[in-house]
């Protein structure tokens, strides 16, 4: 079939269609990122990963050029986003399974700047997330109930309640409350569970989504909430989320997040279906 | 990627990952038709149409030699289906376009026996829907309004209620209510509006399923109720439906039915994603 090249991949389930694009050449419409992630009418994903070399790209942020290679994401809306931890997981695993980058450690460009990762030999990917910062005491509201938890900053805000139990009967198909003066640009909630010390059970409502299987933001904020809670500022902490499982170090100055990436598929979009979009 | 090849279609918004098996080598288990719809782990479909020589079939059903093509449909929870109308054109097109067949008609085998199909040049597709018999009247019931409508069978029950207006505020995601006495298993029910002589817009809630974008014998009920109800028993009419627009032929001893259908991609399932469900 001409046409086209793809993949299809997900990390913990946050799942994307990555477009090859080593020269810059793909002329990559909001049309078209619809129909891609259009789950009946295209692939179906939450996302696009444009692979290119950095470059090559037309119009690269200030100080990516050290990195090799650029990840252009933009959501199933069409709309550009700045970065994205499960899909930096998903493109680092790619560049390596296509002998674009080898294992250990390199730099990926991306709109927030320049994101270092580790890709590991089990496929696996190590992410630096940035610096975290619990910053407060709030509480969140849900079924009339209220849940006391600890606000945390991972670049966007987030609020984690931890629990005894029930994590498993929440209705997360609703927004819960959350006071407005803590998060006025609104929050990510996080339900936590501690299943075994180092070992937590989290779900999450991300701000203007709805529950999701994963988030890569809300794992980290989760693991520094709990470290804090427990009277530490550092350390490492697995976290279970509907997706999968992550491990979170915190560190002084930062906190790294190490993930899954699975590749599904490859292929090629058909020529004329792409065509059909490419124009609207 | 060395691994098991695929196609992805859809006809009408129905969407299908198609397995070419030509020589019916391939061990498709429950769980890999599971993760081969699931939209986030796989490549995400509501059903699996794998595509073998029915010589070549190991169980194939009494009767349907005659077709060089059989249709092995399979629902996205894995249970293996009868026939599907939206899956068949999908099916068809993909034959003609890989040069397994000619425009024109030809049979297709299935588990509900020979289906003959015309692949028109166009890339549409007609489609032998058996006979459709109005059988008598009844109501619905959706917020508290009642909704007369026109019983009719199509191989599976259907309920078609007109209305004046309001199509687009109908609340679907409710499960309307019926006559058991008359639908003692169940029914698919539609409400359709006429938007001109010969020209109808549905919308559908299946039984068991919900609201969907696209039910084959849905709009032949529909176009066979909308005739009955103008004096017709016979005739032709086009039904817009959320995934698209299909035309209905009623005859007196069957109905057609002619769609698009839509490759959307081609390519090869990662062999270790496939072998990591195959087990399970």
């Amino acid at each position: 079939m001409a046409g086209v090249e793809f993949l299809k991949g997900h990390g913990t389930e946050n799942d994307f269609v990555l477009l090859p694009d080593a020269d810059g050449e793909l002329d990559l419409t909001d049309a078209l990122v619809r129909a891609l992630c259009d789950r009946q009418r295209g692939l179906g994903a939450d996302g696009v990963l444009r692979v290119v070399r950095t470059a090559k790209l037309a119009d690269a942020p200030a100080g990516v050029e050290a990195a090799e290679w650029f990840m252009d994401y933009r959501n199933a809306d069409g709309s550009i986003a700045e970065m994205c931890g499960n899909g930096v997981r998903v493109f680092a695993h790619y560049l390596v399974r296509q002998g674009l980058a080898q294992v250990g450690e390199f730099p990926v460009g991306t709109r927030a700047g320049i994101r270092p990762v580790i890709a590991h030999a089990d496929g696996t990917v190590t992410v630096d997330m940035g610096p975290v910062t619990v910053f407060g005491r709030s509480t969140a509201t849900l079924g009339g109930r209220e849940y006391p938890g600890v606000a945390v900053d991972v670049g966007n805000p987030h609020l984690v309640c931890p629990l005894d139990g029930g994590l498993e009967d929440l209705d997360l198909t609703r927004q819960p409350g959350y006071d407005p003066a803590v998060f006025p640009r609104g929050v990510n909630i996080e339900f936590v569970r501690t299943l075994a010390p180092g070992k937590l059970r989290m779900r999450v409502h991300e701000r203007g989504v709805g529950e999701t299987r994963s988030c890569g933001t809300g794992t980290v904020a989760t693991a520094a909430a709990a470290l804090h809670l427990t009277g530490h500022n550092t350390g490492e902490v697995t976290v279970d989320i509907l997706g999968g499982q992550v491990r979170v170090t915190v560190e002084d100055q930062r906190a790294t997040l190490t993930g899954p990436a699975v590749l599904v598929a490859s292929g090629t979009l058909d020529q004329s279906w792409w065509d059909s979009f490419r124009a609207s």
